[in-house]
């Protein structure tokens, strides 16, 4: 007798139902489960909170026992190690799973193909890379943090169809639409920090919080060789609530550090503004735990992060004007080839998403 | 008794048959007919061919009566004049149609309303503006020059995501990928003519024919004030096979003028290179019946066109790299706003339809 047919349309529901927990399971990935007999959708479930049953606990609450018809998709390997919550692989097994569809491995050290196995071993018809690309971008920043031990970068641009990305001469002169402006809100809420250089801070003076939108205030990380950030910023004002991370050198002055330090501000003082600095202050951010960074910087640290090789994504929100004049972010004498992922229509606004050819994960 | 159900997505398949007499109908409008009964298609027809069937008559073509339950959506007001056929709303008539739904008018003096009127006054319901703006967009090459006597100006524009559009030290540099390029030859064949600069005849020496698919030719038009298009390049040497204009003035030499005359190019002698003069040049290309041009120029026409006002609809062909260096389009002191129209993907490259604000139709 055949097995039951596997639709790669239930793995990019799983995907979708996923991306629910943006922004509350780092350092975990996003995870989204489907459960399906007949080819209908029998439950749903995904990883919603950081210590929070995983997706395939989420999808079987409600269900006692599953039957030969079927299917389990999971956008990634069953955890197969007790951490916060018993091994998925067991409870499948314990459920009487006999399909499940699987998006791509997990390549945690504590998984690693030996969720597939004990799957495997218990007579489970495991389905591998179903719709696998999609399944590795939705938990990319858990992906690339595990091979790298650094956050996963996403460089957000807005520019007119000319790549005007500013004027220095207008204030928070704005490229992009409202709605386009909350759609960063809601993309902050699913980083683990945002990130700007002392230059936005000094010009915009932006509280890189989430306000348009419901969602958790990413970390706020500045940059800030020199020791420019205003004691009377949104930034420092505001850091009792909202951690702030400062990268500075020695050049900053010392009672400038103590007076950050003193509103909370976590001050970091390796030099950290040349390209090769980047990746000192990528590695400190991963020991931290902090999985993915969104980068709200101007143009001149949005080049450097470009030109190091330091970005792994890049979100272009263009605005349907030519703008003739202003700042650009042209990185000189620097190439790069990115593979776009999508775009989609925000009024008049494009938000396009591009991956950087260099970080598949 | 409540009439048909009016269903828009019966016009937009409308429009989109409509689509199949591109680079065919000209200077007449692309226009769609379909016919319903109910909600299914009984027939499609299109304007094919300039000289041949309206949309309303290929639809007709095999049916000989209408009936109640039978609702016509056309994207365009019906004729109410004897051209190269009989009128269309006439034959509606004679056919029994009850129900006619319409996208737009025609502004044509000889329709401009008569044909919605000789409906009416046979005891049609006619119902208008449905999915309105798409029809006009369909139809904008022919709405703008019955508006103005002035051929729509398309501008396409190959850059990558920093806004290089070329580099001055390689010849014929690629942007864009090989299947964006065989696009553009498509787009070739639905416009009257394509419009150069010499200096890209000089750069390149294109061919700017359809060759990658099935399709008519355009005209070519060259901007060329000072004289420098080679005898020798592709475009003169195909000027007996391919109509060609040349856009000169006083400053070019009578022996080149009379050279290309010899081989088969229309040589006009405007002043033809500043903005005010490519007025001139729009109106003498009106007067010949060209209701819309395909603007492949170089950076400083393009600017030109752009600066002028004269651009109808930017088509810009993204691709997914950051070049660095390189010529930018860059209008300096110029702003303009643009509705996005649409964005499609191919491969890794983005092409993006933008309308001037400044052009509705």
């Amino acid at each position: 007798m055949a097995g039951p047919v596997i639709n790669s349309a239930h793995m990019r529901l799983a995907i979708d139902v996923a991306q629910r927990g943006a922004g509350y399971v780092s350092p975990n990935p996003l995870v989204g489960c489907v459960i399906v007999r007949h080819d209908n959708v029998r439950a749903v479930g995904w990883h919603a909170e950081y210590g929070g049953p995983h997706a395939e606990a989420a999808a079987l609450r409600d269900i006692d026992k599953l039957d030969e018809h079927d299917v389990v998709y999971v956008t990634l390997e069953p955890c197969a190690h007790v951490g916060k919550t018993p091994p998925c692989a067991d409870l499948l097994v314990a459920k009487g799973a006999q399909t499940v569809v699987i998006g791509c491995q997990d390549p945690h050290p504590a998984v690693a193909g030996k969720g597939i196995e004990r799957l495997r071993a218990a007579g489970v018809n495991v389905i591998e890379g179903v719709e696998e690309d999609a399944c590795r971008w939705l938990a990319r920043f858990f992906l690339w943090f595990t091979k790298t031990q650094r956050p996963w970068v996403t460089v957000k641009v807005a520019q007119s169809i000319d790549g005007v990305v500013g004027d220095p001469n207008v204030r928070q002169r704005s490229i992009t639409n409202p709605e386009s402006r909350t759609i960063v809100h809601r993309m902050r809420s699913h980083y683990d920090a945002v990130l700007v250089g002392s230059g936005t801070v000094v010009s915009d003076d932006p509280q890189l919080t989430v306000r348009d939108v419901a969602g958790r205030n990413p970390r706020r990380i500045v940059m800030d060789r020199h020791g420019r950030l205003p004691l009377t910023s949104h930034v420092i004002q505001t850091a009792q609530d909202v951690p702030t991370i400062v990268y500075t050198s020695e050049q900053a002055p010392t009672p400038w550090i103590e007076a950050l330090r003193t509103v909370g501000v976590d001050v970091v003082d390796p030099v950290c503004a040349s390209a090769s600095d980047l990746k000192a202050v990528l590695t400190d951010l991963g020991r931290r735990s902090i999985t993915s960074i969104l980068c709200e910087a101007g143009p001149t640290l949005t080049t450097s992060i470009i030109q190091g090789g330091f970005v792994n994504e890049l979100r272009l929100h263009m605005s349907s004007t030519i703008l003739g004049d202003g700042t650009y972010w042209r990185p000189h004498g620097f190439q790069a080839s990115f593979r776009l992922i999508e775009s989609q229509r925000v009024l008049d606004d494009l938000h396009i998403t591009y991956a950087a050819v260099a970080s598949n994960v």
